[in-house]
C-alpha cells in the first residue's frame, strides 16, 4: 500500500552523538522511512521536533544533498547568513559540499514536523560549532581523531 | 539562501506524452527544484495540480523510487489496490520494480500541490493503461517500440 502509514514505521530519538553534545536532539524523534518502505536511492525520514528540539548539531555534508520540507509547525533554520522562520509548505535545500553549516531549531510551543530526504548512507560531515567530525562511517570523533 | 524561494524557479506544464495521451496532464504545474537550486543526488520537484489534473499517466518505474509528501489540498492516488484520499502531510512511496502503477488526481475545486523525489535520471517506465512505454532514454513509444 503506497499510502505510509507512520505510526507502523519506528520512531526514535536515537543519536550517534556524544552525552555532552546530545542534550539538543533528545526531542528529535525521527522515522526512518527508507528500509520500512523498500526505497534505497535515498534516505527519507519523517522528524518531529519537539519544544526546544534541534534537528541536528550544525552541520554540512561533504557528499550529500539535503532537501526538507516542513509539514507542521514552525522551526528557525539556523545557518551561516543567519535566522530563517520556516513554515508549513516551506522548503529548504543544502547542496553537498556548501560549506553552510545549518540546523533547525523548534523555538516554539508546537511539535514540529518534517520530511527530510539525503543519501541512505552519509559521508564526511562537518561541525564548526562543536568539537566533533564525523568521517564517513558513522564514526564521529574529536577534531584531532581521537575517540569520544 | 537554503530556504527555497519557489517563485524565483521556473514552472512549467510541458509533458514529453503524445498529444492524446497528454490532456490529463495540462494542468499539472511543475519545478524542478534539483536543478535550479544545486542538488545532484535525486530529483526534487515541487508539483501543483489544478483541479481535474493527474500527476501522470498510472505508471511504475522500473529502477527508480519514488516518494512524495502532499503540502496543500487533496488527491486522490490511483494504485492496483484502488482509490485512497491523500491530503496535508500524507507521504507515499513507490519503491522501483514493484509493478504497481500509480498516479494521483485531483478531483477536488482546490489547487493540490506536493512535493515528489525521484531519480534525477528515469529508467523504463511502463504504463498498463495505455498505449505508450518508455525505455528510459526519455524515448517514449507505443508498446510495439513504434514512434508517435
Amino acid at each position: 500500500m503506497p499510502k505510509v502509514d507512520l505510526q507502523a514505521v519506528p520512531q526514535t530519538n536515537a543519536t550517534g552523538y556524544p552525552d555532552h553534545l546530545a542534550d539538543v536532539v533528545q526531542g528529535r524523534w525521527y522515522r526512518r522511512l527508507s528500509p520500512a518502505l523498500g526505497l534505497s536511492d535515498f534516505g527519507a525520514s519523517h522528524v518531529v521536533l519537539k519544544p526546544g528540539a534541534w534537528s541536528a548539531q550544525r552541520h554540512w555534508h561533504e557528499n550529500e544533498d539535503e532537501i526538507l520540507v516542513i509539514l507542521s509547525g514552525q522551526a528557525v533554520l539556523v545557518d551561516d547568513h543567519g535566522r530563517t522562520l520556516l513554515g508549513p509548505g516551506d522548503i529548504a535545500a543544502f547542496p553537498k559540499g556548501e560549506p553552510n553549516a545549518h540546523c533547525l531549531v523548534n523555538e516554539s510551543d508546537e511539535d514540529c514536523a518534517f520530511l527530510v530526504i539525503g543519501q541512505s548512507v552519509n559521508g564526511p560531515c562537518h561541525y564548526p560549532d562543536v568539537d566533533m567530525h564525523e568521517n564517513g562511517a558513522g564514526n564521529k570523533r574529536r577534531k584531532d581523531g581521537s575517540a569520544f
